[in-house]
Order: C-alpha cells, then structure tokens, then sequence
C-alpha cells in the first residue's frame, strides 16, 4: 500500500512530515510505503539530517506549494504542480491509495473533491472529527465542509459517518444524534427541525434523536450531525479547551504540584495533537486532513488512520453502503 | 428597589432560591427587597426552617407553576396564575424593578416578551450570556432566544451587547466580533457573510470582524455575536467542560494530589454555578434567566446582576441608546 504525504503542509514543513512519516513506517507492517510529494530539494536537505531513513520512504517532485492565502477551490487550476494538486492526482490515478495533507484545509477539500469527485449518492462530501468524550470519541460530522446545508445535506452526514464509525470506530451499531438546542424534536431552527424528521424516518440509520452541546461530551452517541458552520466553530472551539485548561492549572497551583502531576499526560485526551488527522468522508479515495500546527505525532497518526482506512476498505464499503439506499427518501424529499 | 425571584424555579426550589437570596440580602445595600413569588404555603414551610430573616423579605402568592413539558408561549394564557406570569406582571406593572427565574428558559423569555415588549428598534431581543477566557469573560450573544436569524438581527445583538459591556461589564469601548468559522470576511455562511456586512459599515459599534471558536477562549472580544442556534450550542457545551475537566483531573491524579489542590477552585471560571444568571437584552424590564440546576450561590450572583442592572438603568440605556441610531443602516437593509 502506497500513501502520499504532501510533505508541504504544515507550518514546520517538511520537518514535520518527514519525522511523522519516519514514526509511521516503524510501527507500521512492511507492505506500507509513503511518498513524501513537495519540492525535490527541500525534502532532501532534510532528509539528510537523519543518519538512517526507512527504505520505504520515497519523494515525489512537485515544486510549488499551496498556501492559506491562496483562493481553495482555485487552486486547482492556478496551481497544478502543487504538492497537493500533484499528490490528490497521483491518488486518483492509482499511484497510490490514500493521501495525508496539513495545508490549507479549503484547498485539501476542494482539490480532493474535484480530483477524487463525490461517491454516488453524495451531494456534499463533510469532513469527520473525532471529538473527546467522558468514554469513547465522537465523531462530528460535517466539522466544516458545508455551510448553508439543507435536510438531506444533513442525512447523507449521516450515513457517511454512520459507516465511518462502523468501519473505522468499532462501534457496530453506531448511534446517530443530531446536534441541536434540545432533546425534543420539536427543538431546534428550520434545518434542524427538517433533518429530524428525515432521520426519523430513515432506514439502516440508528438515529437516537437531538443531543446539546452539553450531551457531546457525555458520549451519550458515536456520530453527531451538524452543519459545517456550526461544527466547525464547535470544534475550533474544543481545540482550544486544552491549552486553555493546561493553562488555567499552570497558573495556579504551585511548582511543587506542577512537578508532580504531567497536566499534559493527564489532559493528553484533549490534545489535537493526538488525534492527527479528520477524515474527509463521501469522496472516491482517502483523503485525511490535519492541522497546519500538527507535530509530528499528528503527522505518525494522520498517516496511520490513512492505512487503516485503506485496509477496511472505507470508500469500497461506503459507496457499498450508499448504493444499498440509492432511493434515499432523504433525496426524494429535497 | 423591588427585585422579584419566581420561588419555584430551580430543581431544588424553593430550598436554592431561598438560600440565595437570604445570601444575596446579607450583602447587599439596606434598599434592596425581595419579592419571593410562588405557592405561599411551600415558601413558608422552607421559609420557617431558618432561625432568623431579613426584615426585606417578603413573599407574593401565586398558586401554579409553569414546568419543562409547558410551552413557552403558551404559558402566558394557560398558566395565569404561575410564579413566572405573576413575578413578570407584577415587574411590568411597576411593583418591582426586576425579575430573576431559574424556571424553564423558553417559557421566562416568551413571557418576558410579552409582558415587558421589546424596546423600540429591537425586532428581537436576545439572551446574553458570560463566557470564561484567558482574560475577562466575553459576552455571548445570542444564547438561544432566536433561531433562524436574519442578518440585521445579528446586528441588533451586537448592539445591546456592546451596550451591556459597556454599562454593565466595564469595558468603555466594547469590541465586538462576529463569531464565523475564519477571520477573513468572506468566510462564513450566507448569514454570517452578510451580517458582517452590516456590522461593517454600523456606526457606534466598535466592530473588530470575524473570530472563530478557538479565538473565544483567548479572549480577544468583549461581545461575541451569532445566531442563537450557534449560541445555544456554544454556551451549553462550555458549561459541560468543567464537569468533565474536574472529572478527568480526579481520575487521573493520586489523592495525594488531590488534597493538596482544589479543583474546583482552580477551573472556578469555568463553573456556571458561578456566573449566575444571563440577561434577557432589548425587553423593556430587567429580566435575568438562570438554569433550572442553580445552587443558592448562582442564585444570589444573578440577583446581584439584577441589582446592578436596576442601579446602571440598563433598560433606560438601552432604549435612549437605540433611540440614537434609531434609522439603522440595519434595519433599512433588511
């Protein structure tokens, strides 16, 4: 198995990737290979700071680099010898069978979107995030893909991270909830309201109504579905309880406590850094997003969600799955 | 000054409601007198467990209750006789000069909006809420009283929120930023886009643009503006995160440790029990709503912020301060 790692992403690059990548191919099986894909002479120079290198490990040449002040969806057409434009096509022709970005999170969507285009049945392909819980991760669907969704925008979110947490959660009944402003389904704004009675009504879905952003954290449910936008402020907003908590203890217990206590071991669950990479899920191949921030144990992690998305099948089994309930009545109803 | 508790409001009422105010009468100035409001007899018989009262405490009979399974807006009509259409009747009509319940949220704001009206200029009034950063709380607004929002409305809760942190949260010139998912102005969804628009060219409005999730918690605005399906997610995921902090902390500390720091002292900020009570923004009273959980010291902190409101005349502000910029780029734009 072969993935690409755009070795240009983060705001460390290509340190950061490469010490990833070399951490992901220790631990994991001999047939996994990465091609770090980003400017030939950069990722030598670094390189060569390692005294040995995994035979495994190979660079791609691209010599441009997609940046956060580039247009996402033009980035395609205005930089096609990107390391992300070069790396989604090489996926998309085979050459390999999943691909790992920390660039600008718009222009990994829409260039994977555009090269890798939607599985059939999906209108609007939605980023899943794992969000810490009080037992197991939930994973948030869309956390920031779509904005101005409509219902059944809603219901393909959750199906694609139904499947998602089946096949790469363990969890083989997953229970979907619908990210609201009360448990009662008569709670919630227009789209809300809507995409409740849709999933009420929805087969081969285990949907256990409306949760509040206070039931997430609970882990009363293993896939939570929103909007984008709302997703995306939730989950930038999770992001920052860490630092935050980290902060408020360092401030005020004393030395000798801090000394005794790692807060960052014992916090370590809502560290981003751990969790590496989201999933971009509904498209034709695997593509995962992190952090522009990642380290590289995000990096290590990110690519060994890729492998192991690779290995259970994730696109085979969701568009499997979608196929299944073609004649959704969450299509009908739009 | 007159403030009136609905008596009946809290989990645990009258017991939470009565031991707040005891405490809120203890410590404040001789002219402050509460008005208990609820079944007399219950009030009483809780009343008649404390060796001494203040003189200032008085009790006002109203026989009903209006309860969760209650709708909001119909409890006006259905439950004439409740604490909470009582308690607003009598503040409307003069004989107090505030009202703080910890009844159902739905069901305080939509009598509030009838029986107080909105201020002139404000098509929807809003519930602002305190989040805890880094620095000084921000205020969070909308909180939940309106879904499905147009663009001039988020302009509105900009508005009473930058006139609440300016006469109630001590912060001359408020900043205010439009909570989206990137701090570019062309990020976000069509409301978000289009209200910060609005927000651009409003005069009297210290506008600072665009902060995402992550930026709240840095406290880099005093008034944070969103729909109130945002807000309402927002708010009641920060107030489970202290629960779940606390909770990791002592599951993964020795009690050795443990006794040597205290906890909840530390992420005291982040306790809701703390805060009190949110402000109902734009009525033509004093209206503060707690949560149905609050312990007798959330209920003595919102008392005392209805005494401050009644002392900082945020209800005659607010009205002459709408009356100022009363033709509203806002309003023509909608």
């Amino acid at each position: 198995m072969r993935i690409i790692l755009d070795a240009m992403g983060t705001d460390d690059h290509p340190r950061a990737e490469i010490a990833g990548a070399v951490e992901a191919l220790l631990e994991s099986e001999s047939d996994v290979e990465i091609v770090l894909v980003g400017d030939r002479e950069i990722i030598e120079a670094e390189l060569a700071t390692y005294e040995s290198l995994p035979d495994c490990l190979t660079v791609f040449h691209a010599p441009d680099r997609v940046t956060g002040t580039d247009s996402p969806s033009k980035a395609i057409r205005r930089k096609p010898e990107s390391s992300i434009v070069v790396g989604l096509k090489l996926h998309r022709d085979g050459e390999a069978d999943a691909f790992v970005s920390a660039g600008p999170t718009g222009a990994v969507m829409a260039t994977s979107l555009f090269t890798l285009r939607p599985l059939p049945g999906v209108d609007r392909p939605a980023v899943g995030a794992l969000l810490p819980t009080a037992s197991e991760p939930c994973l948030l669907v869309d956390a920031g893909a779509n904005v101005d969704c409509r219902p059944q925008h809603l219901v393909q979110f959750a199906q694609l991270g139904s499947i998602y947490a089946r096949d790469m959660m363990g969890r083989p009944e997953p229970r979907v909830a619908l990210l609201s402003i009360g448990e009662e389904p008569g709670k919630g704004d227009e789209l809300t309201l809507a995409a409740h009675r849709l999933l009420s009504s929805q087969r081969g879905l285990r949907f256990v109504g409306n949760v509040e952003g206070r039931d997430i954290i609970d882990g009363v449910c293993d896939v939570v579905v929103c909007d984008g936008f709302v997703g995306n402020v939730l989950l930038k907003f999770y992001e920052s309880v860490f630092h935050f908590v980290v902060g408020l203890l360092k401030k005020e217990v004393d030395s000798a406590t801090e000394n005794s206590l790692d807060f960052e071991e014992v916090f370590r669950v809502l560290d981003y850094a751990e969790i590496g990479g989201a999933p971009l899920l509904g498209v034709g191949g695997v593509t995962v997003i992190c952090h522009g921030e990642s380290r590289p144990k995000a990096i290590r992690n990110a690519l060994k969600l890729a492998v192991r998305a690779v290995r259970a099948d994730m696109v085979g089994n969701s568009a499997r799955h979608l196929a299944e309930s073609m004649d959704l009545p969450s299509r009908e109803a739009s």
